[in-house]
């Protein structure tokens, strides 16, 4: 009966992630296996406090038809912000908001993408992303991701040999490793990529949560004409209501205001004028603090712990900023059996398979830190470093 | 520059339509061109007090990250509404909430269409259907439709000659043309349909607003293997929120799941749970009734204008339900040559060409009577009546 479906559909790997979020459904499992922002930092009271001043100053016309580009108003503000925080101008006629920045990859990979046609990934590599473009069967060159960011001589080799449509990059703390781009490596990737028709995706949910170090250059302004640059309120506001934007060069946005028409007409009106009144009434930079703090705190606490608890022959990621970390267990081990030990003492993670674009059993895994507290995090930390131990037995 | 996009975005339609609204923003023009619901029977104090209901129960839950499926308490809400309405039982696994029925077009597409494989399309068709399916490249077999549905010749004719992969419908109060399927017809259909491979689409936004006439059969009865029904909540309770639903036997859901994550994650759960809440407190059909009402009204009106002030030589459809009707001019004459006469009078419609596949001058044009009140319409309609005269001179 799969032959009635499109081949498209056939290649794309279902989320391995959410399979492992029915385990910690129970309660008493800690989990480092998500992927979710903090829900104890979303504000609430604001969101509430700006829908009713929506209720007031719109009236019925927040709840009919809408344009396919998104609210103005919004998109002033982002265009506003990104001039603020990184001085970077974008009119709003180049900014088009997307059902969270999983729906941009979805309509980059509708416009561009040809069968066969290449795509550089990151490895290991953001699974939504992997799902997305899978979807218009593209060929996948894995490129790389380590403590500096990617690999500069793999990406010379890919696009000597053959001209890739787009190469998808989380530059700033990276899902699923937590490691970011250095400015050197940054200005290394424009060098290549200058003067080709390969279009850059700067995925940037990440780029507010920064807990150390400094802010690194942006793509969009080393890499201007070649770069599409997503951004989402999810990691910063609220998730659910799915709301982020791409901001992309005039022609890739006309083709964009289409596929956006053909897929869904527009984003829910609603909640953008909700997402603006609480901007407009809010001191987001101040609530991103309050974030940062939390986390900051967190990740501090995950890394203390690992030095502690974890045998010495396993190495780890150290990130400035983000919602992750990433651990490398002594070759020719599986934590995939490790993740079977941790069930057991009721501690759970993502191990790595899934973040490659060939999924295969490795000797990686995926922490989050975003949605444990620092006490929670010292136990499980400890059970997975019992668990680490019992496996290299 | 062009050659940078993948083939499939090259053959998109920009919607017409949306060109012609901007021509409406003249609050003096008499707009028969939209295809809105009327936002003045929007349930704004309904809506308003459904959410703050959702703020209170549910918290910060209401904001975090979902299922791709969607709020198994909305998919309940829609399996007891079939069963009430229309006695089928649908279990809520074979519901999957969508951004409008609009993103179920896209998904099914997406899932189904191998580039080159054939889509049965009615003639004229709904302009959105259009552009889901062109996304993925399909060979588009049109199938006219009249007064009785689909020409019964036409479609055995192409079902001999080639295995369409689907056939989009909108049996009920069709956009744009008003007209539904008869009961013979669609037993006719689902006996050329019955044993071959061809999936149905019946997309029924449209299935509540009947103000006359008898209720037909779905498909989902007559046809159930073969039919996806789609629905939606944008034409009974308010389009902004983009909520619709796809109901799909079990190997199509699990498919579309996939391709409903790889897209945008899932539909926003805050909306969708404040859909749920106004369900719950309010009596919808009390509600519908209402818009019946309203509806029935403006479409009585607009027959009467009609047979008052235009020539006898025009002729047009008599529909018992929806938000449209569909108009035909003397042959050889040209209805965009009537919009230029029409606009200089302040009145305006959709020329009848954007809802055929391969758009060409026609003599036809789409009629919108939601959203004008019945003096308006007596008013506008006399001076199309006028228009019409003068093109016929």
């Amino acid at each position: 009966m799969n032959s009635i479906f499109a081949n498209r559909i056939s290649d794309v790997p279902r989320s391995f992630i959410r399979e492992i979020l029915k385990v910690a459904l129970d309660h008493s499992v800690i989990s480092f296996a998500g992927g979710l922002p903090n829900r104890e930092l979303f504000p609430v009271e604001e969101i509430k406090k700006a829908t009713n001043k929506v209720f007031e100053i719109y009236g019925s016309d927040i709840f009919q038809y809408s344009n396919s580009e998104g609210y103005s108003g919004l998109r002033e503000m982002i265009a506003g912000r990104y001039f603020e925080k990184r001085k970077l101008k974008i009119p709003i006629e180049n900014i088009l908001i997307t059902n969270g920045s999983q729906q941009g990859l979805d309509l980059l990979g509708k416009i561009l993408v040809n069968k066969g046609e290449g795509v550089i990934i990151e490895e290991p590599g953001y699974l939504g992303a992997i799902q997305a473009f899978s979807i218009f069967k593209p060929t996948f060159y894995p490129v790389a991701v380590t403590g500096e960011g990617m690999s500069i001589k793999r990406l010379k080799s890919v696009m000597s040999s053959t001209k890739p449509k787009l190469m998808y990059t989380v530059p700033n703390f990276q899902n699923p490793s937590g490691i970011s781009y250095s400015e050197k490596n940054r200005y290394e990737i424009a060098d290549i990529l200058e003067n080709t028709s390969t279009l850059l995706i700067e995925d940037d949910p990440y780029g507010d949560l920064q807990y150390s170090g400094t802010c690194k250059p942006s793509f969009k302004t080393i890499l201007p004409k070649n770069t599409v640059l997503l951004g989402s309120f999810s990691k910063t506001i609220i998730p659910g209501f799915r709301l982020g934007w791409i901001v992309a060069p005039d022609n890739i946005m006309e083709k964009l205001i289409i596929a956006k028409q053909a897929s869904d007409l527009h984003t829910s009106h609603f909640t953008q004028c909700i997402i603006y009144q609480y901007l407009k009434d809010n001191d987001l930079e101040a609530h991103i603090s309050k974030i940062r703090e939390v986390y900051g705190i967190q990740l501090k606490a995950m890394l203390d712990s690992i030095k502690r608890y974890f045998p010495e022959e396993v190495s780890f990621t150290h990130p400035q900023g983000g919602m992750f970390l990433w651990v490398t267990l002594p070759e020719n081990t599986s934590s995939r059996e490790l993740l079977d030990l941790a069930i057991r003492d009721k501690v759970i993670f993502v191990p790595g398979e899934p973040f490659y674009v060939h999924w295969h059993q490795t000797n990686t895994l995926r922490l989050n830190f975003s949605c444990v507290d620092e006490e929670t995090i010292q136990v499980g930390i400890q059970k997975l470093g019992n668990a680490i131990k019992q496996l290299l037995i």
